[in-house]
């Protein structure tokens, strides 16, 4: 139980800590460092479970992400979960022994997209394990306490450090209007989708129709809650969507894969008035689009970047239990495997789904 | 006319019927006459299931509502479903042998209202069962196609018919805004209060909080998904939802019960920025609000007038079977006892929930 | 002054008349028939001012537009006003003699698009002009009453007949959400460009950046509001739109020169957070946009077609006389020049701005 | 600290400075104390004018405005611009010399109202003037630069101090949907009444429909854009603006006095669908409202506090010099008669509009 470990936990916060860090593309060694100075508003988080991202392994292999350059050594993982092991001397809003999940991105909250609301759009946010500010792959790390969660004893750290791509899915279909009874549907079914069809099926979404090529994603989907699912391989989605509304198309649909053609399934798959939001991240910028079908059947596109005031809603839905989520985990490491971990997700797409490292031990029971 | 009927059905089409008329107040009698014409987007209801509504009890005790004076005879009953027996020469969404839930208001489709999307608010709008137009407490009646919805098979007739009174709680949701992780206060356990319950719940409310006298209806929601039931008798509700939030009051209060204090706890129970759904009509015009919290808190209050684009909505969300809606039937009559079955929803609210009238006949397995 | 027109018109209305007909590409020939019959809800139109829109020069080139195409003569022509010459027996909205402006597209009422408010989804709609549809290049035409419009006095007729075009502009500014106070690039400064400049300020814009590459469209656009005006010719739209920003960008860009490069500049004109209006159709399929900034800067994509719930607004708007829309009208031909007018439209693009037919006599004074 | 002051300026900052101060009720007094330090983001603001508000005026006489109760002496004076005299050594924002408008309520941006966009709902806000802080009756005061505003050079102090009050109108317009072409009632015509006028005009209403008992209020709207001014002494304001849209009712009706009646004719005046604003303050808790004509109407309320995100569009807006907003200034006064500026505001309410005063030396033309 939470409140039993306080004690115990406060005087386990050690000097020096181990961290797994990129030293360059495709290198990553364990280094040992100081635990960090904590400020006024800072709390000190152990580390308990860090999902891989796809930006973490983009960041292995090619060092940076469009912008975003790694310029010197850094620490990946930025979907996180752990205890808090000290406070700062302001901190309210948690305490020591508190299990929380973290939102990764700490907004500066006086610019004009902060002060509307849309903090993802903060143009000086820290944000984890993107350049220059380190991640989670580390025993200890500080944040600023207003970032931080308290979760429910019952929800676990991998279910809370869920929450972080579970927010992308949420923000998605709070921007697309997805609703009680909504027809849905979601391309590519990675982490980010497969959780987007249980944010589509919290919201209400009475059908979800996803695809994807990999059959293991799909079956996933469809345990997660997918009425329908459509293997691109074997025919086209946009096609299938239709058919599946008898012609008329979904009220939403989202895109998650960063695939051009996907992307262009999603939108054609839509009904009059549909509702288009745009997860995923090409490798291209430029995709061709249907203009005159966004015009004449007034779709609305909607570009979706991370994620805002996702964090409550989304822990009190996944603390309902009504998803099985943590089916998600499929592969798990000590964080001195943090780089076997990367090379897991970055190789294994056709049988892994969420890979997770736990920087201060692995779980007893998977 | 309609060559295509399912000839068993055709067969049974005939051309005298019995419906239960409200005389005057208290009298119903069984009267004979003929079913009626179809023009050319008509379609012919056989009614199965019709559900006994408060205004439908109010109409038998008073004559009137507000404006709306019984003048002469009218046959009530608006909450149903049945089978199409007949189609106009136009009629292309529904076929004869389709079971359908009927939307029991007919709108003009021309005025500001109807062409801005509020068609709920046309005030030509002809809705079953409210002066001068009749109801469904007969055997058979002719609705217009664009108000006839199909249900499926696994769909009870009586589960249609709670289409109704489910769409006042999805339009109210939709209107407040519930979302996936909400918190919502509903106020008042009656058969609306129940189905919006269901309805925030099918939005995605994390947490629902009710409040009623009858332990019975409190029960009822618990099994509905209400994850908190305030009996007003021995609590206030207002502070009990503010306790219930950790002091910070709920996002979303919903009032059904027309009640001046209910209406006041609503309110009070909302947090910053909260917003309050107006479904229940109190019988007195004025109500005492707290206008510097409205202001303060910059709360929303938005009325509810019945419901608008809700039925495939509420259909496909009913359909996907995943509450118990069937529970709220507690009391079964045939036409002939539709006087019963006004009276044991007059006087029975403190062991009824829902009271059906069947036209064509008692459903075999209860 | 209206009301003295009412016997003088109700006697003036013939039983034959002249139309402006599309026999086939190219070919308009006057021809007789008679005046149309009027059903219980319609209302005989005495066309006063109509403007020659860029589908109607489409129509006259090529004979088609995407699906719609011309398999018989039709009669061009849907931006009209008029006065009401005689009534049908059930209409109450307008009555003989009454000035008035006519929204060219009759619903159903009754699908979904028209029930949720976006009846220009309607997939029944019978618009003017619009294969096989005819149109106002004519004396009289009947339209349903509740698309008729009462103007007040001091409106004239080429005024109403801008409101089509002009509701584009409307739509536009609302669906993209411009408000007191926003900075709104309009790329495209054909009449539907310019209108919705209008518009914009109409709205509140406080800044209206405009685009072109013909001077006179420009000037023409700077006179009706708009505070820079960008030859794209000398400077590229998108870099000129964040100069006068600040760097920032635009809070709204609308497009409307149906122009795929224009398009790609009223994206990358935009703020984080910014929202882009699509007005334009272009003549191909496929428009390459840049995928990672809508997803990055969370920009909102919006499809325009036509144009729902615009025209009390619309008119209540221009005979405020704020904006010298007057000032658009710089061709003016009667009835059996119309295909000079269309000639006209489409050969002096340089040089004219709205060219109009006067089905019933040139208007007095310019 | 900032170097780059413009010289005369930074000549003029003194280390004492003179302030009023209201020791208590009815008492104010002209001390001398400390020009403040700045903090890092602190900029310091040399005040040029400062309007007198009905809390000022409130503060003054009750010593309290509900829950905010004056303890200690304080400085009021809240509407307010000034020169910027020094900056922290991280301002970025604005320089030395910049003439700016002053946002007066600093929050925190880390609660759920900041980070949700409704900044104005922040719990922990340090709001000028408002108990424990001190406001703008002083020589200079510091304020975080996220709050502060700069302005074009034709925008006079005067003006820019009346964005305080302009953004409660243009807050009310903007949750009240106010769009071009709308018909908006504005109950109460103080100078927040008389700025919604002009926000009103703003967002592009085309009737605005005023509502007071004093004629010379009533003659500034008119000159401020009001369509209609209707003397609640003669006239039923619910009444008379039903009257005014041929029966059917405004849009939007915004209350400003606080005043039950005023409250109760401003819900009554709207049409089906209509959308209601509560800005103003009233005496008493409870205010009776019709609640079943907010429910059959579908009526949308929405309390106002304050404002957010409204600034740099009320700067743009004022700038724009369509409104003639300075005429609204009646009364002017030196820092050292503040006590007459508020005696004038209290006592002259049929005579005044808005009182001034001008710590730093009346400017020399009116």
């Amino acid at each position: 139980m939470a409140v039993e470990w306080k004690s115990e936990i406060k005087a386990a916060v050690p000097t020096r800590m181990r961290a797994a860090v990129l030293e360059r593309p495709w290198q990553v060694e364990i280094r040992e460092m100081a635990v960090p100075e904590l400020g006024p508003y800072d709390v000190l988080i152990k580390v308990m479970a860090v999902g891989v991202c796809g930006s973490d392994v983009h960041y292995y292999e090619h060092g940076r992400i469009g912008d975003f350059v790694v310029e010197k050594p850094i620490i990946l993982g930025h979907e996180c979960a752990g205890v808090v092991a000290a406070v700062g001397s302001q901190v309210t809003r948690v305490k020591v022994g508190d299990r929380v999940a973290v939102e990764p991105g700490v907004t500066c909250g006086r610019c004009d997209a902060c002060k509307s609301g849309r903090y993802n759009l903060c143009p000086d946010v820290a944000f984890l394990a993107t350049p220059p500010y380190d991640g989670a792959f580390v025993e200890y790390f500080k944040h600023r306490e207003d970032f931080v969660f308290p979760i429910p004893d019952h929800l676990s750290f991998e279910e809370a450090a869920l929450v972080e791509p579970f927010s992308v899915g949420i923000h998605a279909c709070k921007r697309a209007g997805v609703q009680a009874g909504s027809r849905v549907a979601v391309m590519g079914m990675g982490p980010v989708g497969l959780l987007t069809v249980v944010a589509a099926r919290a919201f209400g979404a009475a059908e979800v129709y996803v695809s994807d090529l990999e059959p293991i994603r799909l079956e996933a989907a469809r345990r997660l809650g997918a009425t329908a699912a459509i293997n691109v391989k074997e025919q086209d989605a946009a096609e299938a969507v239709r058919a599946l509304t008898g012609g008329e198309g979904a009220d939403v649909a989202i895109e998650t894969a960063g695939n051009p053609k996907a992307l262009q399934s999603a939108l054609m798959s839509l009904r009059r008035g549909g509702r288009l939001a745009i997860v995923g991240l090409p490798a291209q910028d430029e995709i061709g689009l249907n203009v005159p079908f966004i015009s004449s059947y007034e779709v609305d596109i909607f570009g979706i970047f991370r994620y805002a005031n996702t964090y409550p809603q989304g822990i009190r839905f996944l603390a309902s239990g009504r998803f099985d989520v943590k089916s998600l985990v499929t592969d798990r490491y000590p964080l001195e495997q943090a780089k076997d971990a990367l090379e897991r997700a970055r190789t294994n797409k056709s049988g892994s789904l969420k890979v997770m490292v736990y920087p201060n031990g692995l779980p007893m029971s998977g």
